[in-house]
């Protein structure tokens, strides 16, 4: 509103449009630019690990990888620069992934094996969400967050459980197996448990007396039983969230601002606060 | 209605009464005569992969393949030529099917190996519910469609931070087991990652140092946990629709009263007895 | 009523009242005599296939299981004279389990290998319910039952959809993987397609191409998101049958009778009318 | 209340406080000490078992161990001294674990094994809800243990259908099989099909015949549908408890318009506004 501002500041204002915002059709093709480089830096990452690959075309890799991190640091420095709270936003969760983005490429120079790190870019595309602006995409997200944070609880109190029996069932096992069978320490045996309780049953380690494989087909249904209880508590949570709370649909798209994700009694647009068609 | 039907046109309309009706006798004979024969064509292309029957009856199994694909094509030509929209079946679900069933038996004079493709026959197998015409089994499937349906966004947001998860906890056991365990690359720890979170745990790959080992107890618990999430979701749709007829909502609150838990179809207040705005 | 019942008869009814009566003394030992057998003589059938054992104490395993096996024949002959209907006892399904359970050894007579068959007595266990008379444990396997029934049909329809997925996946597989990584025949691809869906994962077969191991990894979490399905059916089930139906307890006890499951609501023992306390 | 306490009275006192109180500076304390003590002492133990570990610092550990128990050997004789009831403190549920978890390091001076059976003190971490006196983490596993309790019954009955058929599957297997792919007893047999039906799947067993795998593919499916039912049983458990203070049933009846399904502290029809009777 202030009609004094310096070049600088009008500068700093489209940039942190186009960073932040999603409205402007520059914004928007920034977010779109950004996502697709941040897969492309990813695959890049990974394909630097295979070995075939990376044999071939190791400087062909390494240079893109560069002109992406690059990029990164710029938009990094623009983003520190254009927001008003750049402490704030430094420490936040965004901030700090985008540093570290970053980082590990220059750490590269002085230690070799550093650049695997830049894969925690991945955790990158969480901003995905807001990046393509899908409320009812978005939506969704809420709703598993809350069913998962209202389960929480439940679910700790659960696993505290659950650890202490595998403490107690691989102590079990490696007195009854011994050291031929693999199970050759405790901790190791509590490995084994938690392998067969959670039903993955790699077979690297299994029981060879009949005793340990009783006790192995104890644990198993017992694993059988508990897995029901994880389940049980998300369930309910669901199911409470989508009987109690009003339900959410796009039943209803507001004549005004368009906007397509309404409570089912919606009677005013909670975005531009027009009546909406029943 | 008309009257002055050419020979052709009777021999068409009878021809579509019989491929395409089912209430005919004629017609449901002929269903159950091609539900046969394509059951009979899947088990014929799976025996010839089979070593050892191949060997010996590989004349036979392709003389009878040879039949079916016959019959297929003149069973596909009759059904472009009777439908009275013959370009929109073409290029139906059914009618790319219809034709991918029997294109890979005359690649296969050109390409050997191409006869294995004809495979894609057993996808005709989903149109057994019209077939049949059971309409309690094709009301059944229709809720279950609803319901997959119903969960299905929240299901994709789900998959996406599980196959972000997977990146990262891909990398850490990378860079943690090295290339000795078989974690040769990232894609590779990712895959071992999904192997495990999935709990399908092959053990072609398995961590082998203590701290590879802690880590995969700790994904295994996630996994544990968050195998919940999806079944959670799909149950509370299925319960949802279940009690579709008489859901419960906050949807109406009571003016006198303000409680504002009611049936949906609620035209009083269950409390106090007044009349529910609608 | 008659009174000019032959001493034959009278036989036969306290002959009836032992073997099928659960309410006299006599009747209740002979039933847990019977469990007891029953539990003693799939143990020996076990025992007898386990080679250290066997070598040991063949004739002995033997002896007792003959033993056993006229006791139960002699059983068998007395449930048929002793019921009205024999001809529909005989043809009913515990009719035909207890002629199957002395059947073998019979057959071992001239066929060496027959008497391991004599593990069919395992399915006798199913009349537990019924001799233990415990009519808390009668209502929940019938509440069980019928939850399974009326989930039944949507997951035939699911299983059936499922099954098709398999040949599609499995002919993929089999393509992709050619027949060194194990996949040598689209049988033996289905095989692995169905222990990868189903989370089982024995890794006796597993991909071995990056390509394999990409569709792998996408038919696991394909899995991993359809597992939810059946388990949404059945809770669905479960839910709506504890919300619909009068849930049924034990928190009433009937004065006179002493019965003690009773519907929550319920005034009146269902079993001797008397009024219960609230 | 009374004034004449001897000097060892008031000892007692102050002893039990510390001992049983969470109130207080100084039993919190304890508690907390306690509590590290326990999981030091457990860690201890694992570390003893590790090979590499062990032969380095055996000694130290052995002390640290020694400390440990020397100090949960007063602890115990102070609890027995302090509380009023020591018999029934001793053989409640924790005063039995609080012996068993000294016992072992005695029992190792005689049998020097035995100090491996310490790892029993992992149970007393079931004391860490009491001792931290979290009330909403407490309440959360309050609500855990109603739900498995009032599905404990169900899973039972189920169990045991599972049991019985295991008995049935292995014994198919063992004959379909024979001895050269493992399965090499009816015991063996049904340890494998109980590895395969809760989806553990080791691998080190597993079917080589196609009439094998055949049936293991049926049982692999088999599983996938039957893992519902227990967490269908839980499931619907959970959904009724968080329903539960407004639960809904067929509990009454509307006189008037005959309505079944109403809130269980509906007063009025939801229907009709009549009156409903208690």
């Amino acid at each position: 509103m202030k009609k004094s501002k310096s070049k600088y500041e009008i500068f700093r204002e489209k940039i942190r449009i186009i960073l932040y915002g999603t409205n402007t059709i520059l914004g928007r093709m920034f977010d779109l630019v950004l996502l697709g480089l941040i897969l492309l830096s990813v695959l890049l990452i990974m394909m630097e690990t295979v070995q075939g690959i990376n044999q071939k075309y190791h400087n062909q890799l390494i240079i893109c990888e560069w002109i992406i991190t690059i990029f990164f640091t710029i938009e990094y420095i623009l983003r520190i620069i254009s927001i008003q709270k750049p402490v704030k936003y430094a420490f936040s969760f965004y901030g700090i992934i985008d540093l570290l983005a970053v980082l590990p490429m220059y750490l590269s120079i002085f230690f070799p094996g550093a650049s695997v790190l830049s894969v925690v870019r991945a955790l990158r595309f969480f901003r995905l969400f807001k990046i393509l602006h899908i409320p009812q995409i978005s939506h969704q997200s809420v709703q598993l967050r809350e069913a998962i944070d209202a389960s929480k609880e439940k679910i700790l109190v659960f696993i505290y459980f659950v650890l202490i029996s595998t403490i107690i069932i691989g102590s079990v096992m490696y007195l009854v197996e011994g050291k031929e069978s693999g199970f050759t320490s405790i901790p190791m045996s509590i490995y084994w448990t938690i392998v067969t309780l959670t039903t993955v049953g790699y077979g690297d380690i299994s029981p060879q007396t009949p005793l340990g494989q009783f006790i192995a087909a104890f644990v198993m249904i017992l694993g059988y039983g508990i897995i029901a209880v994880p389940t049980g508590i998300v369930t309910a949570e669901f199911a409470k969230s989508s009987l109690k709370n009003n339900s959410v649909s796009t039943k209803k798209t507001c004549r005004r601002c368009n906007s397509q994700v309404h409570f089912d009694n919606a009677q005013y647009c909670y975005e531009c606060g027009t009546k909406l068609p029943k």
